[in-house]
C-alpha cells in the first residue's frame, strides 16, 4: 500500500496482503498497518480515493480486511479486470463494496488527477499511474514488463510514457524486482511453443498447473488444447473463479464446446482432456496437491499415461511444497515437467534491468524511487540509475514507513512512522503480536514444560509436583529426567519459600528448570509454572 | 550410508548426516538408522570395514554418533584428505578412532576387494569405489563431476573407469543430482576469472565467503589475493580448521607471508587484506552473519569501502538466511556480489546429464542405480538410461531401506527395512520422535493452552480455573475469551462429573476447548488439562 497526501487529502494506491517469513509460525497472511491513515482521518483528513494498479493478491487482497478499518466513504478504482478481481476477493469475505473502472481520460480525485497507462505483466489489464498534483507529477510504476508480444496484443504504451516524461516528472516509482537480470524478459507468447511440445505424445490426460491469475497463460493452454483436439476442464476454486471473471469480461477467448464442466469429466476419454488445475505452488489442500496425493474427489492421475506440466516456477519459500509434488509424481511413475527441466514453461512478469533502463530513459524523472523489491534489489537499482547519470541523492531508498515530503522541487525525508504489519491468524486479525510469535518460536524449537505445583501452604512431597512435557521430551521415556526435575523444583521451593514472594518463586523455578534442561539436553523449553 | 553384505560380512560405505525438513522443528541434524546393522551383528555378522568416498558432512559427519553404536572393531578407510577431515569431525566430539588411508592397489576387506578411483568434486581427494566381490563387481559412484581443469590437475581417471567397465560391472551406482541440467558442468578453474574481476577496484577489505570444505576454491582465492598484493586472513572455525588440515597434507599452496593470523588483522591496511570467512549459507551464529550484524569481535565491514563476495550458492532451504545477509549488507551500503548478480562466482560440484551419460557409456554396467538425488532426479536418470538402451528393469530405483539381492547375474528386491532417521536435538540423540515433533508443529502453528483445574472433590467456582496461553492468544488482551472458556470448562465438568472417570473428563475438556477455540478463532491450540 502506498499513500499520497496533499494537504488534508489522501490518495491510497493498492491494498495488498503479504506472506509471513519462515519464523512467523502459524501466521496466515500480513496486512498493511493503516494506523497512520486512521490518525489522519481523526485529524480531519479525507480519503479522496483508493486506486488499484493490477489484480495480484499483494496489491488487492487486503481490501476486505482494511476497508472496514477506514471509516470514511471514498471511491475505489481499478481497470476492468482488476476491479472485477477485487470485488470477487471482497465478496469472498462478505464485504460489499463497488470498485469503479477507470474512466477514459483523467480521473480527478480531490487534488489528484490520475491518468492510467496500460502495461504488460503476468496478469492482464495492469496499469501504471500518472498522478498529477499541484506539487508535481508522480509516476507510480508498479509491477510491469515490456512484453513486445503480449497475448492480448496490448503492448505497454511507450509513446504515452515518453509524452508524460516530456511534461516533466518529479518522481518515478518503478518496479525493481528483477534488476539482477540483464536480459530482456521473454515474452509471454514464447511459452506457447513449449506448451505445444508438452502436449505431443501424451497417451492420457494433460494436467497443466499455473498461477490462477495468469489469464494469458490460461488462454495459451486453451489454444494449445484446441490445437490438439483436447477439451479443457478447470479445477480448483481460484482457477474456476478467475476464468469466470475473465470470461465475463471477454478477456478469455474460448471456442464453443471447448470447456467441460469438471463434474462431467468422466464422459470424455482421457486422451481428449486437458485439465487446468490450481496449486502450482504446491499449496497444502490445493486441487493439485490433493490430486497428487490421490485424495481429489474428481481428478485422478494415471501413471505412465497422464502428464503433469508446471507452467510456473516456485515462488521463493514454496520450493519444498512444489518439489514434494514433483517428487511424488515422479516416484509414482507420472511424467512431470517443471521449470528445472524446461525453463520455457514459465516466463517472469517483471522487467529486467534493461527494461527498467528503457523506462528510466523515457520517464526522465528528476527523482527515482525503486519499489517492489527487497533492499538488495533497491540498492542495485540505485546503482543502475547512478550509472545512467543520476546523483545518489536523487534515488530515493526510504525504509517502509518513511514519509517523503516535497515542495514541488526537492524531495526530502520526513518522519518515520512506526508501522507493523497486521498479522492474520485464522479469524484473528491483529491479536497475534511479537510476544505470541516468540512463544510459538520457542515452543517449536525447544518444546514446553508445564510445572503444576501443589498448594505451597502445607508440607508436600516432590512426587506431588506434576510435570507435563509437550514437544520437549517424550514423557514415557524420560522418567529419570522428570524425577530429577521434581527434586530440583522441591529443593528450590523449600530454599526460597521463607524469604520470597510467590511470583519470585515462580520465576526462580522457571530459571532453575531452564538451566537444568539446557545443561542436560541443550534444550531450553518454554517453562510454565502454575498452582503456586 | 550404504551397506553391502556378502554372507556374514558387512561393508559400510560412508556415514553422513542429513538436514531436517522445514516442518521438523528444533531438529539439529539427522543420522542414519543403523538398527539393521546392529541386528546383523547380534546374528553373528562381522563388519569388514567402513570406507569413505569424500569429505563432505553428508558422507562423514555421522561417524562420531554412529561408531559408538556399532559395538565391533573394524577398520575405517578414506583418501588422505577425507581421512583427516573425518578424524577432525570425530575429535570435535571426543571420539578417538583412526581412519587409515587407502593403500596403493587394492584393499581387501573380508570378501570385498576395493579399488578407489580419484574423481573431481567440490572437495578435493574424492574417490569412486570399485568393489569386487565373489558375486560380481559393484561400482560405487558417489558425488562427482568430470572437471577437465581441476585446480590440483588431477582429472577423473576415465581410463581407469573404462578398464573396469571392460571387466564387466554388475551394478553401477551413480550420482544423479544434477540430471536436470544438460550442459557439462563448468570447471572449478572457471571461477578464477570472476574472482579476479571482483578483486579489482576495491578500496577496502575484500571478504570472500564460501563452503569451507571447498579447498580448491580457497586455493583460488589465495592465488587471486597474491595476484592483487593482498594478505589472506581466515575467519571462522570451519574455514580455519579445514585450511589447517588441508595445509598439513600439502593440499593448499600458500606462498610465505601471505597468511595473517586474524588476531593481528589490524596491523595490515584494509586495502591489503582479503578475508576468507565462514558462513556462506547465512548460518545463524556464523562468522559472516556476526560480521554482517556488526557483532563480530574482530571483523567489521566498512560501508562504501569493503566488498563482500559470495563464492557460493544458497543450498535449497537456506535462501532466506543467505538473502537476509545480502539484503542487510546492501541496505548498509556495502557492495555485495552473489550468484544472482554473477553466476560465475560458483560452479556446481556435480555431474550434469551429459557427464552422467559419459560415465554410463564407460562403465557399461548391467544394472544402473542412481544415488544422491531425490525421487525426481532418480526417475529422470532412469529415463536417460532408457534412452541409451537400458531396459526399465535394469535401472534400480529402490526406496531407502529397500534391500537389493544378487546371485551375481540378476538383482532382485528383497525385504524393505523399517528405517527411521535418528534425530539429534541438542544433546539428545534419538529421544525426539514423531509424537514430540507433532506436538512442536501444533504448538508452532496454533499455540498452546494450559488448563489447571481446582480439586474436583469440592464445589468450585469457574474463576478458580487457571488458564495459561502460550503462543495462542495474548492473555492480557483476551480476558473475554478466557472468561468464556472458564465457564465452558466449569459447565463441562458439572455435566460430566457424576458419570465419568477423571481421565474421560480431561479428554472431554480438551475436545470442548479445542472446538470452542476453533469456532471462535479458527485456531486449534494444543490443550493440556492438569489438576483433575
Amino acid at each position: 500500500m502506498y499513500v499520497y497526501e496533499y494537504g488534508d487529502e489522501i490518495l491510497i494506491v493498492d491494498c495488498g496482503m503479504g506472506f509471513p517469513e519462515d519464523d512467523m509460525h502459524g501466521v496466515d497472511i500480513l496486512l498493511p498497518d493503516v494506523s497512520y491513515i486512521q490518525k489522519r482521518i481523526q485529524q480531519g483528513a479525507q480519503i479522496a480515493g483508493l486506486v488499484l494498479t493490477h489484480a495480484h493478491d499483494d496489491h488487492i487482497a487486503a481490501l476486505p480486511y482494511i476497508l472496514p478499518m477506514l471509516t470514511q466513504d471514498f471511491p475505489l478504482y481499478g481497470s476492468p479486470l482488476t476491479a472485477a478481481f477485487a470485488v470477487a476477493r471482497m465478496e469472498d469475505m462478505k464485504v460489499h463494496r463497488e470498485v469503479l473502472t477507470y474512466p477514459a481520460g483523467r480521473l480527478q480525485l480531490g487534488s489528484f488527477s490520475i491518468e492510467t497507462i496500460p502495461v504488460t505483466h503476468s496478469v492482464p489489464d495492469a496499469r501504471h499511474l500518472v498522478i498529477r498534483t499541484p506539487a508535481g507529477i508522480v509516476y507510480h510504476g508498479s509491477d510491469f514488463k515490456l512484453d513486445m508480444h503480449p497475448i492480448d496484443g496490448k503492448r505497454t504504451d511507450l509513446q504515452a510514457i515518453a509524452r508524460v516524461g516530456q511534461e516533466g516528472i518529479l518522481c518515478a516509482l518503478l518496479d525493481c524486482l528483477r534488476v539482477e537480470r540483464d536480459n530482456w524478459s521473454p515474452s509471454e507468447s514464447s511459452v506457447r511453443d513449449n506448451l505445444v511440445r508438452e502436449f505431443r505424445d501424451v497417451q492420457g490426460k494433460i494436467l497443466v498447473t499455473l498461477m490462477s491469475s495468469n489469464i494469458h497463460r490460461i488462454q495459451q493452454v486453451i489454444d494449445t488444447a484446441v490445437e490438439f483436439g483436447r477439451k479443457v476442464v478447470f479445477v480448483g476454486r481460484s482457477v474456476e473463479n478467475n476464468v469466470n471473471v475473465a470470461g465475463e469480461l471477454g478477456m478469455l477467448k474460448i471456442p464453443k464446446q471447448t470447456i467441460i464442466n469438471k463434474k462431467y469429466i468422466n464422459d470424455t476419454a482421457d486422451e481428449k482432456l486437458c485439465v487446468v488445475i490450481a496449486g502450482s505452488q504446491g499449496q497444502p489442500g490445493s486441487s493439485l496437491v490433493r490430486a497428487v496425493s490421490g485424495e481429489h474427489p474428481i481428478i485422478s492421475i494415471t501413471p505412465k499415461k497422464d502428464r503433469v506440466v508446471f507452467a510456473s516456477e516456485p515462488i521463493p519459500g514454496n520450493e519444498s511444497n512444489v518439489y514434494w509434488a514433483v517428487d511424488t509424481l515422479a516416484r509414482n511413475g507420472v511424467e512431470v515437467k517443471y521449470s528445472d527441466v524446461d525453463e520455457g514453461l514459465h516466463v517472469s512478469g517483471h522487467a529486467s534491468k534493461i527494461e527498467q533502463q528503457v523506462m528510466i530513459s523515457l520517464l526522465g524523472a528528476k527523482y527515482l524511487f525503486p519499489i517492489g523489491g527487497t533492499d538488495r534489489h533497491r540498492v542495485l537499482f540505485g546503482k543502475v540509475a547512478q550509472s545512467m547519470g543520476y546523483a545518489e541523492s536523487n534515488v530515493l531508498l526510504p525504509k517502509s514507513g518513511q514519509v517523503m515530503i516535497t515542495d514541488g522541487a526537492r524531495i526530502i525525508p520526513g518522519e518515520t512512522l512506526n508501522l507493523r504489519e497486521i498479522i492474520v491468524d485464522g479469524l484473528g486479525v491483529g491479536d497475534v503480536g511479537n510476544i505470541v510469535l516468540a512463544e510459538r518460536k520457542q515452543m517449536a524449537d525447544e518444546g514446553m514444560l508445564v510445572v503444576v505445583l501443589p498448594s505451597l501452604g502445607a508440607h508436600f512431597d516432590a512426587s506431588e509436583i506434576h510435570l507435563v512435557s509437550r514437544g520437549f521430551v517424550f514423557m514415557r521415556e524420560s522418567e529419570e529426567l522428570m524425577d530429577d526435575l521434581r527434586l530440583l523444583i522441591a529443593e528450590t521451593i523449600s530454599n526460597a519459600r521463607k524469604e520470597r514472594k510467590s511470583d519470585e518463586i515462580v520465576r526462580l523455578i522457571e530459571k532453575k528448570v531452564g538451566e537444568f534442561c539446557y545443561k542436560r539436553l541443550q534444550r531450553r523449553p518454554l517453562v510454565v509454572v502454575e498452582g503456586v
